[in-house]
């Protein structure tokens, strides 16, 4: 019974490792398609997010399905109940690479972003592919204290996203309120893609100690 | 044991039902202080948002107890889990009345909206907390018909907002880029509220009748 579990557990595990991936991948093209106009790769990403959701419904199917014939108690069953909460943080990141790739695709063929702002995006860019990156690496080896590392690369994205708005707000902004719009649901999108992919990582750390960080 | 389920289950869906009227209240007074530049009532929504976090941690104690007790199989199990992930829903729209209140507070004394942008958010306040009464009568009587037209408050909230961008999109805009990105936000914290309140209603359409609805 116990083994079952194990392996039933592993193969979770597989899925979310494997969503982590496809998100990541996900907002590494769409932050290409922004910064490049590049409609081709965005309507790409917007075609893929669909894998993503199935990936979602699997992993949800599968915890389900040890729920109802493992009956897992204690740990075991918070553990199966956390791989569910990730699924859907998993999946929201998805959605947000999405809503990137969606915003390149309204505005082609112009850009979205104005020249002197790019370089925030081509970096809290960097810092979301990393942090997926991150969140596949915890997942399968469940390191407690690379969970946490993420906590720092949100940070960094905090950063960006609050050094962005001093940019927009500030009187040298020379592009207009419908660019201002647009930089700023942007910069959101990033900004709670990050927060999902810490909540993965909590999720990981729950798993593995049985005590939700707080912060 | 089918009683002991069936009475446990009932006082998850207290649980929810209760977070669902304080979100309500929440959005409720969240808007009345961005409207009236209430710092007071900004304050007062900031502190008991900590009220919701703390409902929605005890109904997943719950669900966790009613899962390790009864260890229920096929539709009850579904049910539970909705539950789960109902009140996760409900915790996020607490964030995002949250959200609107911090706005709110930032800015005072000063107005965070222009006056011509007031009615959209006077009105989104309204669909918002009509929602969130609505969620609170699904979740009451599991009325699928009701749960549904939550959908169409949602789509006024959708046109409100697309509305909203048009405003801040025109060439009359004459209240600068700073209130502009100000006005994006909240617009987008309305427009979520509404979103997870029609997830929690489509949660309620799935344990009662088995079918995710999609849409």
């Amino acid at each position: 019974m116990r083994e079952v579990y194990q392996e039933q557990l592993g193969k979770l595990a597989d899925e979310l490792a494997s969503m982590s991936t496809m998100v990541g991948t996900a907002m590494e093209l769409a932050t290409k398609a922004l910064l490049e106009t590049d409609l081709e790769l965005a309507e790409q990403v917007i075609e893929d997010d669909v894998q993503v959701d199935e990936a979602r419904a699997r992993a949800e199917e599968h915890a389900f399905g040890l729920l109802a014939l493992q009956a897992p108690v204690a740990s075991d069953l918070r553990t199966v109940i956390s791989t569910i909460h990730a699924a859907e943080d998993l999946e929201r990141m998805g959605d947000l690479a999405l809503h990137v790739a969606k915003s390149a695709r309204r505005r082609h063929p112009n850009a979205v972003l104005p020249p002197d702002v790019q370089p925030y995006f081509a970096e809290m860019g960097r810092i979301a592919v990393k942090l997926a990156g991150r969140v596949h690496s915890v997942i399968r080896t469940q390191d407690v204290e690379a969970a946490r590392g993420l906590e720092e690369d949100d940070d960094e994205m905090d950063d960006l996203h609050r050094h962005l708005f001093t940019v927009l707000m500030s009187p040298e902004w020379s592009h207009g309120v419908a660019a201002a719009v647009d930089v700023t649901l942007l910069g959101r999108f990033y900004e709670r893609f990050a927060d999902h992919a810490v909540s993965v990582a909590r999720r990981v750390v729950f798993i593995v100690t049985g005590k939700m960080p707080t912060g």
